[in-house]
């Protein structure tokens, strides 16, 4: 036993645990959209969760990795590592291939979970299926690469995305954005004079247990992203984590009692995600009283966006792009006015932000990096929905949504209340 | 890469990962809580569990860290680490002081996640905001120096409290019961002739799988206290943990099989989480069998004080007290009679109980402690209650209480089978 | 601070980690097992978890361990370490015999936990406390003992299982299926021309969720298994674990869809659960895309005997034998075929698949094994289940199954939309 051998023990029990937690996490987006749908589409929404996590994996080993992390071609697209073979050379760290593998994989599914939200209780489940396995096997591997690769074009202009505010959560913001205006609004959402309809979420304790699962994870997303266990950075990254998400809630909780009259539970459950996303990008850069700053704007642009969406027609049913669009948006550029490397030594250093002497350099960087992201997730999305369209529906019928997809498309409710058995024939005879 | 660097690293990624596993205790509560309450109260429960984690974590940024670990000023409180700045020098770990504020954080909000079950369904919103600010400021900061700082008044008397049978539990009960007393019960609880009225628990499922995650994160929780990965108490901490909890669990389940005859599944539920906080103070220093003795014990006290609460027309929702107060109160005397240090080298050095030769100093120390934080843990709530209730009520209108406080308070149920969406302007005509 | 002290801490919080997150996997299956069966019976089946974990706990605490892992008597049985006191000396390991029992405690909890879905809805509340106690004190230390201990004389025949395809859920699941054929079928579920009843299960988003929170703890379980977190199987292990649960999770999406012309939300739960038991066993000692395989072949073998059971009129609610004791079965032969030890260095060395060069000898090991550990699994079921049946019914009345187990035999339902308390006396007198 030498000084070595434990130091790569230690580094990979770090990053498989981190990653089984960034995996538990597609949990939390399971519990989180099946309370905020309707009870008719509960199921049908985590059906997608296991779409995201199950083809979102597969697709991953066979492809994605590839094109993400594989020998880099023009700083647009990795070549090598197909299925995990091939010259991966160039990837040295202190763990080994797959285990980078297991975290970057817990990564990805949680790309298309985000855009899952958005297309709730109206997309095609085969539509579905290919759109996921264009998002984790081309849309976001390439984004990753450009930014993460280390020869990426966006990484060699100087942005900076520590856990991925931009690479995920804008790219998958923008992504659901797109699906959610292709895919147009759920029946009776928006009425012809221009009245929005409301539902109320079909379980919200459901929904509520989602965001803590998801917290909880967030831990592993942000501090596992430092890849090593020794990094001095993980203590303050997780505490800008934790104060971030804690001002995103409680500035959610006053707000909305200040604008609504009351603490509203759905924009109190997103406020704290919109925190957690929003101090993705900078929870190794920033200070802690620049964290509880970038939670406390983007719960309140979360919930301001939420509502210019409604006016807007846009029907997100869980809020996916008010969360990860816009807040990881505002987390991106938060990086350029408040990164502060001397905080965590060894990671980004001499990157300064625009309040800490570093001009206006790194935030230029980070705004050109968020535009080419968000602008690729949003066009790639609408040419994907658009080529499928060619191909299959894009959207259930008319008479699948309106009984629901879980009766429609799945063939079960979510909740049964039934005392006793049914009888089959009788079930086919309806 | 040398020793020294791994041992900050392994030791610092253990309290990382133990606090985020403390941290998902709070969906743990969020279910336990939402479970155990009426159905038109479930999402007002989870709201305070959300106060209790947003705001807890930010006023102990702020202020509460300080007066807990901050410099100390006669064995009274702390003076210095306002916003984790001033001097801290006083407190020497292997992790950094950012490391042990997130685990000292994870612990403060546990403390006040205690109380709002006691309260639950009728406290008004704002009282709560203001009652977690008091609690995870100064109540439970206070306490907390008294005992584990260092240079407490209480902790120089010779209590010792591993994990917080006393300071998380004890404190947290007792303040849970003043507030439950100065709040009154529910309507309709008592009637007026002594008759006590019963409501079934609205999700038992979810109920138990709170605890369930409760019992994960106790692990965390017990163990991570060690605050370092190398202290070779983490073995002997969890199975000590474990035992109590089942030993509680299986009393329970055989006691109230003989009681009501019936298994009776609150009761299972309480019991097993009465055996891990009665473990909690002692989990480092009893034997495997003390351990088991321990939470069979406090297993069946649970069952024989929320029948007496009952009596007593004390009315505790989800049984905060006779769960938190008495099993931390018997789990901090138990380790008067039971600590035997020699188990785990380094910890509890020289702390023998009265069963293992010594003598009545340990048990008086803890008595001692543990009258001084309960009654400072019911007093001071009742004082703070007071006051609140000079500004704002601290319950809701009994027409707020009568329609439930999820459409009373927050506007929204948080269960619906709407099968479609909600016209607005209906909703607003009604 | 030295190196075998930090590598001593190491593996010790992995291990207790790994342990928790197994124990979390009861959060799991009791999710999974309330969202399957009716909701009359659904605090039943938990309840049958706070059993298996209280109970299975404290008595492999008492004498489990001592007969799986203490001093061996003919290659049958373990002869110390009851009450974890007497001769250990021969487990030797680099974490100590607490932690390493705190470890093995996590898997009996599963095994039990396996049986009870399959008995579900119709077991007596005793004879279920009395089978757990069997199966926890005896059934799996024995057949554990014989792979193992290291001294078992299956262990001896050459048979490799590497966290339990055969041992935890080979055996619990032909237990399962002993005690489901044993205690025979839900009234009304088979009707007496051969038409077989369907009930839609009760909670489906609960169920989902189970599976997430399982297949987080599978990682616990398998890479865990390792018991030490400088074993360089660990990455594997984990990627291993997510590519066959991923497979089975796919292949039950696409083969329902052709099958059943819809994606069926329970198959492809269980699905993803087949491939997680299928690569139990051979996690450290197959490829990738055998991991592949492996998963995808479990999970239509489970689609397919879940109906073959169906048509025998066997009654396993929530699919326990399908799922673990056919994915199970088929995980262990996988061994005999892919196993490819240059994988994992140290880990399984020498023993090679028939398809790697190492003829039918590692087969045929596996093949006895697996026929040895789940006869015996099924044999002594039935007989301990018979041995009940002398002193109590093992079912419950028809009175009891018919209006439920919850209020029949607990005395409260799961689900309770009462808004207001119910009057005693009143309920009394019904």
């Amino acid at each position: 036993m030498d000084v070595i051998e434990l130091s790569k023990g230690l580094d990979t029990i770090w990053v498989v645990l981190t990653a089984a937690m960034i995996l538990l996490m597609e949990g939390g987006f399971a519990l989180l959209e099946a309370g905020f749908v309707r009870q008719k589409n509960a199921v049908s929404i985590i059906m997608k969760v296991f779409v995201d996590i199950a083809f979102g994996a597969l697709v991953f080993y066979f492809i994605g990795f590839a094109f993400m992390y594989g020998k880099d071609a023009g700083g647009i697209i990795g070549t090598t590592g197909f299925l995990m073979n091939g010259d991966l050379s160039h990837i040295q760290l202190n763990i080994s291939h797959e285990t980078y593998w297991l975290f970057q994989c817990a990564f990805v599914i949680a790309v298309i979970s985000i855009v899952s939200g958005a297309v709730a209780e109206r997309i095609n489940f085969r539509a579905y299926i290919l759109l996921t396995i264009a998002m984790t096997g081309i849309i976001y591997p390439l984004a990753g690469h450009w930014v993460w690769s280390g020869s990426g074009f966006i990484g060699k202009l100087g942005m900076i995305d520590f856990a991925g505010s931009a690479v995920i959560h804008a790219l998958g913001g923008f992504s659901a954005l797109a699906a959610a205006i292709f895919i147009g609004p759920r029946i009776g959402k928006f009425m012809a004079d221009g009245k929005v309809n409301i539902v109320p979420p079909s379980n919200l304790p459901l929904a509520s247990v989602g965001a803590f699962i998801l917290w909880f994870g967030w831990f592993g997303f942000n501090a596992g992203s430092t890849l090593s266990a020794t990094n001095t950075a993980i203590g303050h990254i997780a505490v800008t984590t934790m104060l971030s998400a804690a001002a995103g809630g409680a500035t959610c909780i006053l707000f909305t009692m200040f604008r609504y009259k009351k603490a509203d539970p759905p924009m109190v459950i997103n406020g704290s995600l919109a925190g957690l996303v929003g101090i993705t990008a900078g929870c190794a850069f920033v200070s802690d009283g620049a964290a509880i700053g970038i939670g406390a704007v983007c719960g309140i642009a979360m919930v301001l966006v939420t509502e210019w969406l409604e006016r807007k027609q846009i029907d997100d049913p869980v809020g996916a792009f008010a969360v990860h669009g816009i807040s990881g948006s505002l987390g991106t550029l938060a990086v350029g006015l408040f990164a502060m490397p001397e905080l965590t030594e060894g990671i980004g250093k001499g990157y300064y932000g625009l309040f800490y002497g570093g001009g206006w350099n790194l935030l230029g960087a980070q705004a050109i990096g968020l535009v080419i992201v968000s602008a690729w997730g949003f066009a790639i999305t609408w040419g994907v929905l658009w080529l499928i369209r060619k191909i299959i529906p894009v959207r259930v019928s008319k008479d699948e949504e309106l009984v629901g997809l879980d009766v429609g498309i799945h063939g079960v409710p979510a909740y049964s209340q039934e005392h006793d058995f049914l009888d089959v024939d009788k079930l086919k005879s309806n």
